[in-house]
């Protein structure tokens, strides 16, 4: 069954987790550049993450296509050993994601991503010749269905759901911005209605943004469609980081970003609440983005278990809400097999020197996280507004 | 060359990461019962993550034979499907670590470590079978070094290094101890005497304690040495979590033991500084334990690139503190492409309502601790401590 | 001069401190009831702290008659020893303060604040009764001019300015409410447009919220004001205690309030921001309530000095910016004898356990807080709203 | 009856706060030099705060003469308005000490505390006369005992006992030291053991160091006079601000010292756990020094209230652990109004970017501390320490 008829049946479908910095601390990304040259260079290391995600119970298996677009591929192409060609890194990875899938009961989605070109030179043909180049390898491989995500224009989240919606496939589309809309402050309901517009059968976020904001903005989302009376499936692919003290680009302004995150990575527990309110706000196809792993994924599975009514099969080796510490040795260790305990644990830092929150570089920052740190506005933020404004 | 030849000529020999941790997270490992069935059940997954630690670095592999002995693997049966037996379990163990260490310069340690005999019956004929019959699969599957590590009890570590010893192959000695010594009160000084002359030619601590932590204790033990006038290498494998407000028994007692960990994880420039410290502290055997990911290990072979004259595979895809940066987008985020800026920062937690510290459950808590949580001592501490009294 | 020629001629009149919460740490004031009884039982303590406000650099002395209506001190009758008339303690208040005023150059101004009588009955004959009672003894004992302060429903401070208007001495109207406005959701901008139409002369916010929060309240007063063409002063006198986590009525649903309140004391270098603040956003009544000791106020004082033209006599006690470190014997602490030293410093809590915010009790949460407190909406706020909606 | 009658009789004697702190912020005392012309200047202030602290329970006020030998006030003399000669600074005091203590049942106590002089010349003749001519004054005036307080050197502590013992009058001596001794190494059990042999009849600690820190100190003090054998009265005043964190000097050390301590005030309820602490030590002397306010005075007094079977005057104003919030408009406000609550709370600091530590500045640190800041170590405290012995 393909992706609109599970979701039209009102089905629950898991999409994956973060490939580029999974990878990057398995040792087979690079920071900066963030580039899939992995699908040629080592597919037996992107196969296996395939496979984990797939056990955790995700539904869908995303081609490990991020950032494989030719000018960022050329781009960064100092970081590519041996001129790999962007045919064969989009190739190698619906190859990889296929045979996975192929393991169980999965989907595989064809994705593109943000370009280069539309930052520097935002003509319309040229973009569109990028997404098109892409298209051509997933129309060959043949993936299941397709999804334009990580944008934070959504203009050329636009042009890019036309160009994949002609290729007949289901088209989703995920833009990684918060509440207050994208960087040119089109607000969340109104990129939801243009993408639907635009041949979108699936509309949400992804990555930027912890599980809560990113339910606030598919929330938005759902109101935008609503009021303009438009349909469209929702969809949500949030960080497993905690990014409260983030401003209007998300976890990339966090001082933090990329190398410092693991205090903010979301429990298991984080993500089954996440995946509650998920499926309470009507969305039905819940996955994730950088810091999903796939206990991540597992975590969502089990929450919606009841609603699927089925585990995945990496629940073998886990129980629920901690019921598998019940045999542990150390008494005050049993009596942490239970999910009142894990549910209410606040986790302590362990750093003594640790302040809770950052301030984020950048000046966009949240109403939210604004409140919160005034200071900031007159100092540093001041000066990299004026920084940034000269620069561009 | 083998394990002796490299340490006494002087040169760094890093270690790998922690299996039962990283597997758990991928799904083929259970938390509570943490044995090792994976090596019969999904060896690709075993194998990608000894394949992983190689590129990072790691000239050992450890065989994953942890918790591997047949009274464990049994007390816990009902978890491992269909009765994989107890050989079965150690021989996959050996034969993967071996076709991965092939793959680069690695040595395979087959490992022991403490079992639920001793602490049941402490009868020194059951629990020495225990070891015999692991090690019988190493002989057979020609491992080229031993380790018994995780030990909290230095009585029993000694048994196994005697039974190890008879093997004629160098045996290495860990223990799971802080500064404040054994579960009996055994100092790490008098550990490290009683390993030595049982026939451990490597000593050191694993596991339980944070790095800092860590080191403290090698160092008490090198102390521990020379007062004794013996002579070993030292070895150290902590974990990549920070503990500083844990308890005599380390990270077990913490809160938020197995399930919550996650604020604790060390960043790789924290696994920078251990590394450096631990090879000014005159250890040469550095590698890590639970929550050590493939990113870590190639932290400490970053590290002491200088010492050791040559980066690791995976730095290939990994620039030298975050240098990788330099060609980012955004202005303040290239302004994090340098040493300074990571070697400063302290991570905030990302979560408002987290405090810096947990107060562990168990009541050996460290003086460090103590002086932390002196609330805690007339409260649950005192009746944890009834508790455990009553019980055994 | 009286307040409104100084006012009107573009002067800065800094207000004092808080009573209750001070004289409540000197051992003469009972927290729950907070009446001032003191005036009458230890007149030497209520003298004391006017005169080190005055000394401070406070222009405006207030009577010490906080809660001092009849109705409020009969129902806390069986605190106040031996029946002390309610005549008897504004007699005397206006009398302490008189006194010290004419030690400097100071005005006094006799308060009202809200009554027991408006949240039971609210016939409004019975609640402008208990306000005219206390206007004639301020008439009698002849004071400068006069405030209506700590209301939550602008109703109730309408009413207290009617009355206390028909005196004919000049008129300040302050609430104790945050942005979201009153207890009846009346906007800030719209209580202070009701204040000036019922004949306040200087309207704004005292108690109940932090500096920041009180600033950003009255800047929206300002813009009801100007969207209605009104003219007032502006008059803000915040607390000295940090609550950005605090819900719409301020400090008192804090889980810490009022007897572990200390971690959120603002420092002088707090208190010096909020007065440059107050000042650029044309606020010229600078003052504070609870939590300002004097040394909070002669802050305000130091600060706005350059526009001043003086110092107040207490700052012979005290140096700009910490410049009277610079004698001290440890290089170190000589090294925190500037202003960029205490300017950027943040201060640690000293509490290894304690978490950096809290969730209140009560449900009125604002906007900032709610986005990071959604867990707790779905308990215990909950449980508090139908509690609370049973019990009124 | 004196002070050793009561103390031997097994009487509780509660001392006084902490003068320099409190009177800075009240506007009467310099932060730097901290010396006591305001005797002089404005015996009002220093009056009325001996009140309150009388009030609140001390049953001994000590003379504000801290500082007030003549080479310090010469050192400091450019704060002195109009050299206020050292002889009156000290007679004021001891004039408002008395009239104070007539108002109740208290005695009054002379101190001294280290010189300038020792740190300079170490010269026993100069330092012991500075110590004489404070004396003088102390014997004219008639006070009840002496107390040799502050001394960070156990060598210039024994002068100031001997000097003081030839008066007749009983002697306490209490230094400003942690459990690791004084400045040049001395344990604290030989500090009191040679305090004892010098004449002191009641011996501990002042100042610097958190109730916790302070109690061990006296603990192991006790401990000291056990071993030799020797007898005398426990006495203990430490800082009203938590400093787990803070190293071998103390709390100046602190980055916050001594303008941004406000987070690390402590609660009534944290002095009330010191008071029952300090009493099942066996300490009967029981004070404060700096941050101490007259309510955390009152803390100890109703918290020993059952051993010695009344409660201070000021309690007329306080309820115990909370009590009098039981008539609290609001339900959660009425809900704080038991012990258990106030117990158990764990305050917030209500700023979102504060650590839970500092990092002292100076490189004493203590062990607990050095665990907590590694890093330190390697970076500014070694500095320090450079600058340090480069000027001393």
């Amino acid at each position: 069954q393909g992706i609109l008829e599970r979701l039209d049946a009102g089905e629950v479908v898991i999409g994956d987790g973060g490939f580029v910095i999974a990878l990057e601390k398995r040792g087979y990304v690079k920071a900066g550049p963030w580039t899939p040259e992995a699908t040629v260079e080592h597919p037996e290391a992107v196969r296996q993450l395939h496979r984990e995600f797939l056990r955790a119970g995700s539904n869908v298996l995303q081609t490990f296509t991020f950032y494989a677009s030719e000018d960022k591929l050329e781009n960064r192409g100092n970081y590519v050993a041996e001129k790999i060609s962007c045919q064969k890194v989009n190739e190698a990875a619906c190859d990889i994601a296929r045979e996975v899938a192929n393991e169980g009961d999965a989907l595989v989605a064809g994705g593109v991503s943000q370009t280069p070109s539309y930052l520097s030179c935002k003509d319309k043909t040229v973009v569109k010749a990028a997404f098109q180049k892409q298209l051509e390898v997933f129309m060959k491989k043949n993936v299941d269905f397709l999804i334009a995500e990580y944008f934070e224009h959504v203009e050329e989240a636009v042009w890019a759901v036309e160009v994949l919606k002609e290729s007949g496939k289901p088209v989703a589309a995920t833009m990684c911005i918060g509440p207050e809309g994208d960087m040119h402050g089109v607000s969340p309901g109104q990129c939801a209605v243009q993408l639907v517009k635009a041949g979108a059968s699936i509309v949400g976020v992804n990555c930027h943004f912890d599980p809560e904001t990113s339910l606030e903005t598919v929330r938005l989302m759902k109101e935008g469609l609503q009021a303009a009376k438009l349909k469209a499936h929702l969809m949500c692919q949030p960080l497993a980081f905690h990014t409260p003290d983030c401003g209007k680009q998300g976890f990339i302004d966090l001082p933090e970003f990329p190398f410092a995150l693991e205090p903010r990575i979301a429990t298991r527990w984080d993500i089954q609440k996440y995946a509650r309110k998920a499926y309470d706000l009507g969305i039905r196809f819940i996955g994730g983005c950088c810091g999903f792993e796939p206990y991540h994924i597992r975590a969502i599975a089990e929450e919606l278990a009841p609603e699927r009514g089925f585990l995945p099969e990496a629940s073998e080796k886990h129980g629920s809400w901690g019921d598998n510490l019940s045999m542990h040795t150390k008494p005050w260790v049993r009596a942490r097999a239970r999910k009142e305990y894990w549910e209410n644990l606040k986790p302590a830092s362990g750093r003594p020197y640790c302040p809770s929150m950052s301030k984020p570089d950048g000046w966009g920052v949240t109403k939210g996280a604004k409140e919160l740190m005034q200071q900031k506005e007159a100092t540093t933020a001041e000066q990299l507004k004026e920084l940034f404004q000269k620069k561009y």
